[in-house]
């Protein structure tokens, strides 16, 4: 089953489930568990974009294999008030197990297709960072995916010091490390605009992002349009591919995961196995 | 001095000072004490809009009458890192006070002009209210300002509802009765629109509105969407003028107050006067 997921990540502990703590993949999982009424095994969710503590997503995605026993358990299920038939069925459920209220929202529910993987068969993830700046209008109501910054920003600067560093590189001075895993990925775009609010609002996309990486580089940039780093440096900075402190990697509480692309479903299981082979565990 | 304000209503237990409680007047009114250093009789502030536990601002309007000691305290300050002048200074400051991640924020502070009165010198003030309905995506980042509504709504036949209630009408069947205060408003703009994202606004504007007034003619008209009211029943009983229970009262939590009109500078004494000839305690 492939789930279509949006949540507001302040309280969260992350998506990962880790015991003792309120997380996306722990609560979505428990909701599950409660509406396949105890057949087969715990569901588990594999996810597109595992994220951090206090980060957002509008267009998550996820998916569970389930096994046939849990599929008859689904089918059997109509909700009340509902004209859909299951799965259509399983994101009222499951939201009705949230709260109406709730932080987490299923946007929709359905039976994947063949050799679909929410994680490995991506072919690209896109994020998006908010910011108030000294100049634009800090809306209350906004502030808990936007971060307040006490400086004016330059977007202009920022938007072209983005640009320049689109591309396939080695992301090193970007990423935290993680043991084994690869900083090499292909930035396919980054750009800052200012909202007619006033709200600047940096868009990524790439195939995958290492580790604190979308937030790397919107400090980056964030310096850069503060007049604290030259436009051009971002880019050295790049390719020595060594970490550094010229810059500061933003808070969570900005970052919002906007959506997911996949190929065309008959690639599907063939993007799965080639980004197994030439991946390791700790991409999101 | 003119203070605009805005706040996330939902930590708040309304506007108006009470003891004990967590309200926007009384934060505000301790922030200023704090600015003005000891100087003279503690700050009190006059609100246009009185709003309820629950609901938001993003327009509201309040002014404070200081002493010459405290104009004195004020201007011999100037905040670190500005090139503002008080009293420009003092949405900085008390912004500082408040705190960067603060659900209240000065949009603007500064002298008022001759005569200016937050509550009584305003024209009309300006609501709107969100609904995420069953046809809309329903976005856990908005929630904290957007209810959630479980059946789907019609937003034509609610439009067409709302644009028949606009005038100058007894509005007791939509008011919650205070004593001595009158229930004759006019009401100049109502409508609803489904935006892009697919959330229901409701547009409203009067010269005041009477207490839970809006959020009864929302109520009324949600109603209508649902198929549970004639969308002609609405004016009839408008003008029965009596209360009913064919409809209820929204929840504050989709209640923004957006804005407050003031006529031109020279009329503002004029208009003040006015308003307080013929009106009485409990307008918002």
């Amino acid at each position: 089953m492939r789930l279509d997921i949006a949540y507001e990540g302040t309280d969260f502990n992350g998506w990962a489930r880790q015991p003792g703590q309120r997380t996306v993949q722990g609560e979505l999982e428990k909701a599950l568990e409660t509406v396949l009424g105890g057949y087969g095994p715990p569901p588990r969710l594999v996810v597109a974009g595992r994220t951090d503590a206090g980060v957002h997503a509008t267009g998550q995605v996820a998916h569970v294999d389930l096994t046939e026993a849990q599929v008859g358990a689904l089918m059997r299920q109509r909700p009340p008030r509902s004209r859909d038939l299951a799965p259509g069925a399983l994101a009222i459920r499951l939201n009705g197990i949230a709260g109406l209220k709730s932080d987490v929202v299923i946007a929709r529910a359905g039976f994947a297709p063949e050799g679909f993987d929410a994680r490995f068969s991506a072919a690209w993830r896109r994020y998006a960072y908010r910011i108030a700046d000294a100049a634009a209008s800090r809306d209350p109501l906004l502030r808990r995916h936007t971060v307040w910054y006490p400086a004016e920003l330059d977007v202009d600067r920022m938007d072209s010091a983005a640009r320049e560093l689109v591309g396939l590189h080695d992301w090193a001075a970007y990423c935290r490390p993680r043991d084994g895993a690869t900083t090499i990925r292909e930035l396919q775009e980054f750009f800052w605009v200012r909202e007619p609010d006033g709200v600047l609002v940096a868009h990524l996309r790439a195939d995958a992002f290492c580790h604190s990486m979308v937030r790397a580089l919107v400090g980056a940039t964030v310096a850069v349009g503060e007049r604290k780093l030259d436009p051009g440096r971002v880019v050295v900075l790049r390719d020595e591919a060594v970490r550094t402190n010229e810059f500061t990697v933003m808070p969570a509480a900005g970052l919002t995961l906007v959506g997911v692309g996949y190929p065309p479903d008959p690639e599907l299981g063939a993007r799965a196995e080639l980004t197994r082979a030439k991946r390791e565990p700790g991409l999101q």
